[in-house]
């Protein structure tokens, strides 16, 4: 359906909301400049200006969408002064905002290859509003980056290391210790960590994970088992998991580990070896 | 778009929610392995783990899709010894946890043709994970029946009379009485019974509905208007009806049944007679 | 992907909601009758039965697609004798009921061409639910006008000048005043109202937007800045801009207009020059 330099297809990724017209508007812009692309909604449900939640949330996803060109808006700072930008990584193009929305993705996807700074107005709907630049300036040019345009075209190349960047999630490793912090929170209560399976091993030195670890929580500490998937443990027990974006996880069997726990996005966890006197909570 | 084996779309159903990738993620893999089918969304707003209400909505919207594969995900057990399976039906194949979720559907459909296990492991996207199994397993499934792969080769051939059941909804006739219970609850407030107009044609011993039923809830019995469509009562007023699906329901003309009678899925219910002493209610 | 005489898209508005199945059984009526045919949510959450909410959506998104059949359902009435119409209007075609939901958007497309109401039975889904005329009737005449069938077979023409309208919003300018209401408020709580750019042009007698306005509401009258985009006036501090569709509004840099100024539609809005007293406030 797209011509030979062109894209599988465009995904979308928001803080609209959907009670509003401001999706259809972009996907009208889509489907004008890239008719026969199929279009992915990856959310539109982002907390309005939450720019870190859209960063962790296309981070997650992007990488499972096959030779995609991703149009990303949360967008706080509409008309002023901050760049749009389109960002090459592992085959794949970002559209959107350079407040760091994208950067984690482009880095879950094998690494920033070239960015561009769109400053090639003629592919633009014009007149652009002053604050729906996904209409006027991503959905469009993203839509002709998946139709085959190149990105040389888009705009005028920049350097990656001038890419606005979100504060790294906290993540250290050391003897008998990992410590990260909520990164995510699902429609489930799961909570993603900033951690890897890796680091626990290492902070544990052991290639496999133990049966138990204290996870040390704003609210207390307590024993946690480790298992592979929720129905492992009782119903309404907690336990920390390798969720599918290859995260360590807390979870509750039928239950919401956000809400049991008291956790929300920012939190610090201490992931450490459950000791004796622990065991038995 | 697709083979001369394939159908025409694939539908999805799941607990997902809307707030993260999941759905996106699973949309990754649809267009991977069926390019050009298009995808139908039933619902992802099934609350998280609710099976019934997973298997309500899907038996009510698979019929008026034509000729699908509908991947199907409320999969609480997932990672559990809980089985993988695809089940045909009406020329339709539905695809996902073998947990009660689908056999209405099934039913809806013309009644199970089918079962297999999913046990083709080299269809699966890799690696696994324990607990995303409609990314992982239904959706590449799924998508590939969908672009024409035969259900054998999807695995093994089962026995339809071991699959899950959910418990069926109370559905008793008797003379003057039609006992059922609130099989579901729309976005309006509509209360869909388990109960089918014969049924009540059959308690009350006439081919004609009456011009009032009364309805014994929990909260007690109040007469109510049969009618066929919301405006035929006046607004705030109740109203028993079939609806969509072909089933009886309460509604309340511009507000919501379940508000006003005070009813939730699983609230029993019975349909009898309006005697004269009910009639000024 | 369609014929000749064939439209570009389906749009699709309702008030059904995500949670039940309604949507998608009106697109299998679409995929039945426009194979090909992308179909566009522009939103269903519209509250239910809103009949503005779901005109004021449609008239600021419908313009934004190509060459669309707009499939529209905001249905209080449905089995009741209100018409079933399809509106041309600048090339896009409206299918809903006759209830003022899509005249506004007609006006936004360019002004009615032609009304015909849906009287050929013989193009509908039967048999005919009573309470889904979504599914039964608009969904497939409005895809098998998508397809190309000509407005003429989808019933009798009939008078624009019957259509039922909507009241239409207070917009009232005299010198030294704009008189409006609030029109719309949208995800992000930023207040449309119903008075253009030109209107407070004209007002306040000078081609050019002063750069602050005095603006009286019902919870008392506050000087705004006028402003380009939120991030031009400090964070948390209101500002009347012009919004993508073209309408005057308020809005909060990184806030709710509404919930700060205690907005809903319909609250009365004034637009005067900020006077000396007014200028600290």
């Amino acid at each position: 359906m797209t011509d030979r330099r062109g894209h599988s297809c465009l995904s979308f990724l928001t803080d609209y909301g959907t009670r509003d017209g401001f999706v259809a508007a972009c996907k009208g812009q889509m489907l004008r400049h890239a008719p026969g692309v199929p279009v992915i909604d990856i959310t539109h449900e982002i907390p309005p200006g939450d720019v870190r939640r859209g960063a962790t949330v296309l981070a997650d996803t992007a990488p499972e969408l096959p030779d995609a060109v991703h149009v990303c808006v949360v967008d706080p700072g509409v008309g002023t002064e901050r760049r749009a930008v389109a960002i090459a990584a592992g085959g794949h193009v970002l559209v959107g905002p350079d407040n760091g929305l994208m950067v984690w993705a482009a880095r879950a996807l094998g690494g920033i290859d070239a960015v561009v700074e769109l400053t090639n107005a003629s592919l633009w709907r014009h007149p652009v509003s002053r604050t729906f630049h996904g209409r006027d300036v991503y959905a469009p040019v993203g839509a002709r980056i998946a139709a085959g345009l190149p990105l040389s075209e888009a705009g005028r190349a920049v350097d990656p290391a001038g890419l606005v960047r979100l504060p790294e999630p906290v993540r250290e490793v050391s003897a008998g210790l990992a410590r990260g912090e909520v990164h995510a929170v699902d429609r489930f209560g799961n909570c993603q960590l900033s951690l890897l399976p890796e680091d626990l091993h290492a902070a544990l030195g052991s290639p496999e994970p133990p049966a138990r670890v204290t996870v040390r929580l704003p609210g207390g500490a307590r024993s946690v088992a480790v298992a592979p998937t929720f129905g492992a443990v009782p119903a309404g027990e907690p336990l920390l998991f390798t969720d599918s974006a290859g995260l360590l996880a807390l979870a509750v069997n039928g239950g919401s580990a956000a809400d049991l726990l008291g956790l929300r996005v920012g939190a610090p966890v201490e992931l450490a070896l459950t000791s004796a006197k622990h065991m038995g909570e």
